[in-house]
């Protein structure tokens, strides 16, 4: 079973409206709800690819239900008061997002320390874990680093997705698999201008005594590990590329728990992320897509790989 | 008491982002979540005017709480699955508003006979009624009206701020006090071009056998009744229009219930609008505003107004 947990999950609301004028009023025609936040979608991901999964982290007394509604077994800390909402306006082919905060919790602390005991107790049945995605507000940056330790010593593999400070501390951790973009991986090294991605991602491998796969978007993914390093790139997809990150989390964590080599793991990681982005949903995948372009994804070693960083 | 129904409320939801670009992410810097809809509102300014009142309409469990939590005593009848969302994102100085329809129920027949017996009841206590707003999905248009007529038989005064099919309905019934805008007052006595305010609030006070209460936005508002009809406009003030309509709804319930002339109560309607719209939030009202501006409210008799319609 992998387990992933999500500290900050949220109910994904989606709002279909003729026309967004920003100042005006606007009837909205459709509401559609759903369990989300990124941990949620890699598991709902690895249960779409016939997975053993469960879905854990912070919620409020009545998330779990939701996520069970996605097929995904769910033994969520009842800790939040509330869910926060992450809310996508669909209107004109264009899609807004307005992504509400983290629900305020009391006794972070407290919080964070009841979660560690709820995933070291779940990681007895666990052969992956992955933590993904923020923080609600108030809790201190290394939660996710202290859970992927717990899976480490017990030698189940680990992936985690974050960024902001949770990255910055695990980058100085240990032995979790990170999966920065190209602009998080630009701030852990310290780089401005060109970046040498391989360069970048071999150097923070290093400091993480792990693989690091760096997520660029339209330009693909690299794997720096120890024994090498790859690139992959799948074809260009339109659609929406929210849920991306999380199939491919879902892909490598399910790599990693098979002992497939990192090639491997890298162009499923690609070909399940392209076909996230085709799914209209975050944590949907078109599992046909999938299989089509599964086998025609090119791995190849590599050694350098300049980008051009938009500056911020 | 005064009793105002709400069948259609919502949870008012307030955003606070840096700027809304449609098409992009945004972070929300600050939720805030409060009871709304419009019989919600006028009950509560008629608590910040000091009298008392009392909520009721549909809603799901956990609603009346909110409503409480805005001082208002709340009573209403539990039938909705959950409550829709009503979402104001303030941005750049502007308020872009996004309405959710409301949520869909079972046997809206049983449930809108339910909600007549629970109101009757309520009424025993009553000294005037609100009746505001709109209907949930596949409620039958006439139960606002058959609501008014039940406070009618027993003497009660009522208004009736409603719009499309149910306003139409409630013109054709009797002696509840309507509250059309100029769209809607056009609609209903079938004009369009330059439209005689006086002459078609005086036309449809005489179908709905009671006084008609034209309001105007900027050009204030016009009230009708079998007495003669009257004008009076506030000086412009720059803020937020929500909750206007239901300041004025709620100092019009008040004037019937005090058995005022129609002069004074079309005064306090118009100061009390004033001091909605400089309120920040819709249900609130700048009550020293409210005092400042009540003593300088002209209220003249008027047989005509022409005022140029927007074509539609």
């Amino acid at each position: 079973m992998i387990l992933t947990v999500t500290c900050n999950p949220a109910i994904d609301v989606t709002y279909r409206v003729d026309s967004l004028v920003p100042g005006e009023m606007h009837r909205v025609r459709e509401v559609t709800e759903r369990a989300g936040g990124k941990g949620v979608n890699v598991a709902r991901v690895l249960h779409l690819l016939g997975e053993r999964t469960m879905a854990t982290g912070l919620a409020d007394v009545g998330f779990a239900d939701a996520v069970e509604l996605l097929g995904v077994p769910a033994a969520f800390l009842t800790a939040l008061p509330s869910m926060r909402r992450t809310l996508a306006v669909h209107a004109d082919g264009l899609t807004t997002s307005l992504w509400e905060p983290g629900a305020v919790v009391e006794e972070p602390a407290d919080v964070a320390l009841k979660l560690e005991r709820h995933v070291q107790l779940l990681l007895t049945g666990a052969d992956g874990l992955v933590v993904s995605g923020s923080l609600p507000p108030g809790f201190a940056p290394d939660l996710p680093t202290r859970l992927a330790e717990l899976a480490i010593d017990e030698d189940v593999p680990v992936v985690l997705d974050l960024d902001d400070e949770p990255l910055r501390v695990a980058a100085d951790g240990g032995a979790a698999v990170l999966m920065p973009n190209l602009d998080e991986l630009a701030r852990l090294v310290g780089a401005d201008g060109d970046l040498d991605v391989v360069a970048a991602a071999s150097e923070l491998s290093g400091r993480s005594r792990a693989p690091v796969v760096a997520t660029l978007g339209i330009d693909g993914m690299v794997a720096a590990t120890k024994d090498g390093s790859w690139h992959a790139v799948a074809e260009q997809v339109a659609g929406n590329p929210t849920g991306a990150g999380d199939a491919a989390a879902a892909a490598i964590i399910r790599g990693l728990v098979r002992g497939e080599p990192w090639p491997e793991v890298l162009a499923d990681a690609v070909a399940l992320s392209a076909a996230a982005v085709v799914a209209p949903v975050a944590g949907e995948v078109d599992l046909d897509a999938y299989q089509r372009w599964r086998g025609t994804i090119e791995v190849r070693p590599i050694d350098s790989l300049i980008v051009q960083k938009v500056p911020r």
